[in-house]
């Protein structure tokens, strides 16, 4: 049901594959809550995964991935009877909004944006496909399609949304005729901390192995937090160690909903006086509190085998309908609207 | 009807207007004869018009041109009934196509075609849009969606062919697993004379007002040859003449068939025995002779309201369904058709 008068909130992810803590805290959380204030399209994005890893390999593990993925959101609290969640290549209107899209930046400015070439050396290629330099436009599309007022995203994928501002501004400036077509999107950054991987240092990613996954049973997410990095320099519980940067206590801040029980081991591992492993064995039960509803809705959702794909239908279904309406919109406001 | 067992050939033209005598001879008397042999595709390729021009005056012209274009198409033999012709936009299958084509072509292989950049300079373009850089893989998927075998092209078009050629391969060898979804298209490429305009020199352009369209009336046609630029240095008729080059020949010797007359008239321009107005009244009165029967068939054709839409209605219809097929099997090839 799409509720009118609402503004549109575009965000998703390429998929990946079931999400961790670290997706939790920069973006699934936000995403939840933003459920109640915006009318939601979250994008399984997976024509993006072809810009970097065409093969069919990687292609294979797309639709399994896409499921997990999909359960982690249900589990976590995103509600498709509100919420849009869509497959990108279901949405062929994509394709032809970003065609149109790339008559309306130049190739100089998308060689601009630095995290083009991240990407390509990430992904080992000696050079860049056509279709990576398009990735920005291709994102333009996305946001563009369901008409986006603000965009939830990382702070490396701003210059992305500068670009899907400026198409944006582009086509309604030559197309508007005083009435713009797309609102100018607007990125919403989120600027809380970014979780570190249980070994400190790097960011938690799947990649990385180094992730405390939303599914994790409980006895996997015992042996991750105890397999944490902790004060480097503390080689005896005696020692005063240091809680600044430290990931245990990282995690206990964001986790651990017993503020007094954070705040006492706090102190006492400044002064020299508790373990790592009562440290750790205290987030290791905050973790599986705060993951066990989680995991109790993602098996009760497991096990309606169909309704993934179902949720998914839907969601592709709805999105249609509404790329069908903006496209309309655009044809006629661009006049190309002849002869279909 | 489509007609199994038949090689496709793809092949077509922006839609610039009214089609002029250097189309005849450089396209369209091919296009007509391929008919016979081949299942021909003709595609008015507004999309490609984006490239270099997106703005909404341009591309209000398009429409007034697609239905000149067709006229001049049927009026020259182009059979509807035996060949597929369409508009590029009233097959959203194009852009997905392309998009997934971008994928597997580089930029800077892209980046190497010199005809990408004449045509920035041709439009007076300050930076290259990302769409005209694009153009070759949209061209790609022009070609690819019908599973062109053949695409007749002028010369300066065959490095486009070769990334289409590279395309298929890529794909093929990517997705293919032993049985091809695309013929690797060749280029079938006119070798023969391009007509100078009236004035010589410079081929024959409407941008460059040296043209006679196949829809020109006779008193137009007079007119034009009238103006037609000779042997420079032949000042007066008793002085002998070039006849290598000149345009009044090159133009006798393609649109006159009394060849009797046509080495008669050489004979006698070598001499310095004829007049410029003989040759010339000789020559309109072939080109209308040649002319005549296609005009008569295009003003009755122009007579029937609603004729060339419903043309291009019913191509747009037929390549629909072709490109359906095609993106079921590169959908299937790729392991994309998940959650559609």
């Amino acid at each position: 049901m799409l509720e009118r008068g609402k503004k549109r909130v575009l965000t998703g992810d390429r998929p990946t594959g079931r999400l961790h803590l670290g997706h939790w805290v920069g973006s699934l959380s936000s995403r939840v809550r933003l459920q109640d204030e915006y009318e939601c399209f979250f994008i399984v994005a997976d024509l993006h995964a072809l810009t970097t890893r065409p093969q069919k390999a990687d292609i294979a593990e797309i639709p399994g991935h896409i499921r997990e993925m999909v359960l982690d959101y249900l589990a976590a609290g995103i509600d498709p009877a509100r919420s849009t969640i869509f497959v990108q290549s279901a949405v062929p209107q994509t394709s032809e909004l970003a065609l149109l899209c790339g008559m309306l930046v130049s190739l100089p400015r998308l060689e601009r944006i630095p995290s083009i070439k991240e990407m390509a050396e990430a992904a080992h290629l000696d050079v860049l496909p056509f279709g990576l330099v398009g990735y920005p436009v291709l994102q333009a599309a996305d946001i563009l399609l369901p008409r986006a007022h603000l965009v939830p995203v990382g702070r490396d994928n701003v210059p992305h949304i500068e670009v899907a501002r400026e198409i944006a501004r582009r086509f309604n400036g030559l197309y508007g005729d005083g009435a713009p077509v797309f609102p100018e999107p607007e990125a919403l950054v989120n600027d809380g901390p970014v979780l570190p991987g249980i070994y400190g240092q790097q960011k938690m990613s799947k990649s990385l192995d180094n992730a405390i996954f939303l599914s994790d049973d409980e006895k996997t997410v015992n042996e991750r937090v105890r397999q944490m990095f902790t004060d480097p320099n503390r080689v005896r519980a005696d020692i005063p160690g240091t809680v600044e940067g430290n990931p245990v206590f990282v995690y206990h801040d964001l986790f651990n909903p017993d503020t007094a029980e954070v705040d006492n081991l706090k102190r006492r591992y400044r002064e020299g006086t508790v373990g790592d492993v009562e440290v750790k064995r205290k987030l290791a039960t905050a973790l599986n509190a705060f993951l066990q509803p989680m995991r109790q809705r993602r098996a009760e959702l497991a096990g309606r085998p169909g309704l993934v794909d179902e949720v998914l239908a839907a969601g592709n279904e709805r999105m249609r309908a509404v790329a069908r309406d903006t496209l309309e919109r655009v044809h006629e406001a661009m006049g190309v609207d002849y002869f279909r």
